[in-house]
């Protein structure tokens, strides 16, 4: 964004700033109610999953290996549902350990034991004075959420087209003790969609760290979720079993952008030493998923080919709004030299750039006008966006019409609060 | 048990032993292959539940007040779910939190999270160089492998036929500051069937504690689980909210033996404030329960009437069973003054008392037998029962023949060893 608004005069800018203004004044007089502030499935694609729980269950609640699922016990899941998620994250079945729905939860857990125990051969990590990860940013959320949950100290680490910056990655593990892991979505990174390189992969699973338990938290959220054809990135647990750091990743991943967000199966997949300490240790805290649950996604999906059938008729329902919305970006933004997106291959955002010290009032301007996005800020560590541009637009949710508006709305607030700092 | 095998003269021992011998040489050779290890309930219970996956939702995913149970959000769980729990536990639907399917694994957050940051108002007891628990024993023996998981050190304190001896507990929290919780199984306790009395339940609500962060762990497991009439206690909030201790107690419960033991509805409840600082702290680690499983068993039951009503059907497939072994016990060892045992009127198990000593090779002898029960010990804090004498049956399981077979067997053994003691 070498010069904003490139090849507008003053008074055409201040002839603008009018018009936005009235056009703004225009929009909250609708008093609109449109939220796009989380990454939520539309209904219609929700409907898509509605059978799970209708025609799954005539032939009755045992597994194929005779496992009664409405009974307890086995306590990494039900094996039909672990083979498709081995499908999916090629890896082993006995590399899958399934959960109850949330897979945010799964990783929330895999930190508490490792505050509480350590991960495999280190020490609890309640036992150190700092712990610190790697926050690759903008990011997701959530997983800066729990970080700040167990005082975990982030590292802010600028993302390019590639994934993390690795040379500043690999220069902090080597130095810095404390760094005992990073946070990763490598498939259409939340929010910018972005695919890790496979030099990155390789790079994350080979690199030297100082701390013998460095662990690469690897949220493959969206590893199925294309929105035109496949795209593929090299396995990191390959990887890091290659460089001889077999313990190094747990990798995370759920139905819950496939099925239901509230009621999907989600997984971890790690090393079988990894996956076998992490069994000794939930043992302690439960008996095992909710395994009906299990044997309807398995019933349902049968096998990754029906995971990939079922994401294609997601793909129908995504794919023109995520048009939509860059179209509407490019024809309202495009010739103004005011801000930046990117145009996703899947997952579940759009990531949008507007200058520096505008995404806040931005995005209060927008809710003002009815229109609510996610916070300002909120894809950084802390909340904190060092140069408060960052805003994620998350377009799956509302109906394409309310989306149009919305984006209508949001280019209109980008426009409002650029002219304001110019004049 | 003041003389073993009163009246029988030493001749008398020595022909019985060759009797019991030879009997048990019977039945190993039979090669049976039994499991009363788990109080797991019988494929003819999970049967009466089978239609919570298909009466259920004809009428859609949409909760009564219109929330979209497929989708994210509601870390508390769906009303009308709340509402039932409230109803089964006497609490007002605000004090209420569901979760997934595992109320052990509430258990297991709810010391996790006091761990990591105290209970409200509290500091982490992972700040702390001991934290100790209180284990009336004998007990539930999940609860006390969490106290291991995070190296609590457990005090037994002894059961009577009113609860934990509360002499000892008033004593023990009174000068012990690190004592900072204490685990109960009120109503139809584990293993031993005894219900707390009133004033068991005012001591623990009104007792005087040392830790201000003294805990009271209520695993309410089988409130509902009567085999003959309705048994009530007062309500334990309720007192320590009259003693001025509202934040002292979390309860817990589960549809586990109502409908799934895999597939049920978790929850907890407690004071208005616990569950706000409760919610706080769970909202870093889910974006929430599956809430389609919250409608479907909201839908079954209805309210506290469709689940009194289902109870009773449990019942009548559990009291001939429990009938039938305590009728065998008393057959069989009644007359001989070598065993006692409760005829619990409700809840999983029967808790059976050998002498001194005879536990732990009973239960390695049905083993050889081919029957296998729960762990000697089990029900004790480390797995050490200090007098080797308790052994749990957990009746529920098998079907009535197999299950009157494995209590023959059962008695063989306990005569067996204790012959062998004797002679």
């Amino acid at each position: 964004m070498s010069k904003l608004y490139e090849g507008f005069t003053i008074e055409q800018l201040k002839e603008r700033k009018i018009e936005i203004e009235k056009k703004f004044e225009g929009f909250k007089n609708k008093k609109f109610t449109l939220d796009m502030s989380r990454g939520k499935p539309s209904v219609e694609q929700l409907d898509l999953s509605n059978g799970i729980y209708t025609q799954t269950l005539q032939s009755g609640f045992i597994s194929e290996d005779g496992i009664d699922s409405r009974s307890y016990g086995v306590i990494d899941g039900l094996p039909e549902m672990k083979r498709i998620f081995s499908q999916i994250l090629e890896v082993s079945e006995q590399e899958v350990i399934l959960g109850d729905s949330s897979s945010l939860n799964m990783m929330y857990d895999t930190i508490s034991r490792a505050f509480n125990h350590g991960v495999i051969n280190s020490k609890p990590w309640r036992e150190l004075d700092t712990v610190k990860f790697l926050c690759p940013s903008p990011g997701y959320d959530r997983h800066f959420a729990i970080c700040e949950h167990f005082g975990i100290e982030m590292i802010t680490v600028p993302m390019d087209d590639n994934g993390p910056d690795m040379d500043m990655v690999e220069r902090l593990v080597l130095e810095d003790e404390c760094i005992k892991g990073i946070w990763c979505t490598p498939v259409y990174s939340n929010p910018t969609g972005i695919i890790y390189s496979d030099e990155v992969v390789k790079r994350l699973a080979y690199m030297r760290t100082k701390a013998d338990d460095f662990t690469i938290f690897w949220d493959n959220a969206y590893v199925v979720h294309h929105l035109y054809e496949e795209k593929k990135i090299i396995n990191i647990l390959d990887e890091c079993k290659a460089a001889g750091n077999p313990n190094r990743v747990y990798i995370f991943a759920s139905t819950s952008k496939i099925s239901f967000p509230g009621a999907g199966v989600a997984a971890l997949a790690c090393s079988i030493d990894n996956a076998n300490y992490t069994k000794k240790l939930l043992s302690a805290q439960t008996i095992g998923p909710n395994k009906i649950n299990h044997l309807i996604h398995a019933r349902y999906f049968k096998n990754i080919d029906g995971i990939k059938e079922h994401m294609k008729k997601q793909a129908e329902i995504l794919r023109p709004k995520f048009e939509m919305v860059t179209h509407m970006l490019e024809k309202n933004l495009g010739y103004l030299n005011i801000a930046k997106w990117n145009n996703p291959k899947g997952g579940y955002f759009i990531s949008l750039d507007v200058p520096e010290g505008c995404a806040k009032q931005v995005v209060a301007k927008a809710q003002e006008a009815g229109v609510k996005l996610t916070g300002a800020g909120a894809t950084y560590p802390y909340g904190k966006d060092p140069e408060d541009k960052n805003i994620r637009i998350a377009p799956t949710f509302p109906p394409i019409d309310e989306l149009k508006l919305a984006i209508e709305v949001l280019c209109t607030c980008v426009e409002l609060v650029v002219l304001d700092k110019l004049l």
